[in-house]
């Protein structure tokens, strides 16, 4: 479980479908890119799932609105953006999210 | 692709941890929470993953806070709500967030 996090703040929920394509460079990028968003002002965490139908969905956490923006300009993402916009997925889409409330339990 | 949604409405994300136990009453009663869910008021769409690692990210949308505060004590959805906490999840949280933006692209 990521680490409890204080309302409010804001979330980015991308949802996606892969095409079927370009596997290893699209690894290789994700993990880039994930490694590059933790390093950004006002990140506060991600996680991300893909199931066997290849919708996945990765949410990221920010403390602000300003800080996601400046992490869609920021220029080694933007080239990633362009692949994913013209190879990688099938459709994809963004919300992007105040959080106002959360709650959790861990049972172990 | 969920069907383009008009911002602003309200999303929750469930980020969990499956314990390895009761797999076919787990997917069965996760079914039925989905056919239930879309009939209740104000239900707009749900999208779910989960990864090979247990981790599934299951976000539902709706219209407003009292939609989600109506389903949450939806007795059937209750009784589940019970049996994750105790027995399906090694953790979960539950994030009420309010949708502000949204875009994307298709490529087929």
């Amino acid at each position: 479980m990521m680490n409890k996090l204080k309302p409010p703040y804001y979330a980015v929920i991308f949802t996606s479908k892969r095409a079927n394509v370009d596997q290893s460079l699209y690894i290789k990028t994700s993990d880039r890119m994930v490694e590059l968003a933790s390093k950004q002002p006002g990140f506060l965490g991600i996680t991300s799932t893909r199931g066997t139908d290849g919708v996945g969905i990765t949410v990221s956490y920010w403390e602000t609105k300003e800080n996601i923006l400046n992490w869609k300009k920021n220029s080694e993402h933007f080239e990633a953006q362009k692949s994913g916009r013209n190879t990688w997925y099938e459709w994809y889409d963004v919300k992007i999210c105040l959080v106002e409330r959360e709650y959790g339990a861990r049972n172990s």
